[in-house]
């Protein structure tokens, strides 16, 4: 398809359809927006998107994103060093620091278990928080306070839920206690609309009032 | 949202949200995807958006996209210059080539008349498509042949029927021929789910067989 646009447009579609969730379509569509809406927008996004490739590299700690050795949460005094939660990806972090009730530190995976996809753990993050909490048993980490609770803060989809028992059962002997993050209706939910998986999950975890 | 981001990836978030259909959530999701695939895949895209931005403008005859000062429809000495078609934007020239079926020239006018957007017929290439046809009339176009038929195949909303009878009415002293894409039921479609405007239309436009 497209082969009618000129070359240097087409090669911009090739390279925007290897983007997530942007088909030939969409691709196409981006490509007349940014060659047609002059070239400032395009030399703009194109400068930024160079800087931010240079400069943006993982926390090396937690991995989240940062342009410093460590992100602005793991350099912040204020939190709460006792607590950590994992999640799968940056914006993970970002949801959970916007809902605002969260104030310890976090691990990022980058990724989750999925035997489907190919992905094993080995190629998530799993193995560097293993490591980090030892490293905490054995006194090396500095960042850490001692663990009071890991929040295992996955999608509470199959891969977020063995990936949340996979790092359980491999932490067991640290006797850290950990937590799932609640399964049930979400605000505003009916019980109507809702799968039965979701409200048996509801059922489950009720809690007294 | 996102000001947890370091910044450079927040400019960046910041600048594709400037595009057609790209909200927040979006942005940040192809930023992280940007920023950690790895620096080829974002260089080559800097490379590429502008090296397309620079080389990449408006076909001088039809508005169509061209690196050279004509595209290369209207460069083509093999298409049918009696015939000429007029949509809305680069990419329904893409799918009427797609379809196979047309091997006239065309006219894109990047836009639609709509009042509701504050888009008037001076803001898209209609007065472009009367000067060329008034042109050829004087025999000022050496690239349009005695044109026997205008197809306006903008498309079938409210916009863009407007747009086409504006056209319609904006000729009319030339006495050209013009006609208005067929609209009625699509390829496989079911009159029990088709609306009653596309039902109407399929039975005022019907054919004798």
């Amino acid at each position: 398809m497209g082969s009618l646009y000129p070359p240097a447009m087409r090669r911009l579609i090739n390279e925007l359809t290897r983007l997530p969730a942007i088909g030939e379509k969409s691709a196409a569509r981006l490509a007349y927006h940014l060659v047609t809406s002059g070239q400032p927008l395009s030399l703009t996004l194109a400068e930024v998107l160079k800087e931010a490739a240079e400069k943006t590299h993982l926390c090396a700690v937690c991995f989240f994103l940062t342009e410093a050795p460590l992100c602005a949460i793991c350099s912040d005094p204020a939190r709460n060093r006792a607590v950590l939660c994992v999640v799968e990806k940056p914006a993970d972090v970002v949801a959970i620091e916007q809902s605002g009730g969260y104030r310890g530190l976090y691990h990022v995976l980058h990724g989750v278990w999925s035997p489907l996809k190919g992905v094993s753990p080995d190629q998530i993050k799993v193995n560097d928080l293993i490591k980090r909490l030892y490293a905490k048993e054995r006194g090396d980490d500095p960042l850490l306070a001692q663990v009071e609770e890991i929040i295992l803060a996955t999608s509470t989809t199959v891969e977020g839920d063995a990936t949340a028992l996979y790092i359980g059962s491999s932490i067991e002997s640290l006797n850290i206690p950990l937590s799932r993050i609640a399964q049930g209706l979400p605000k505003g939910g009916e019980l109507e609309y809702a799968d039965q998986m979701t409200l048996h999950m509801s059922f489950e975890g009720r809690r007294r009032m």
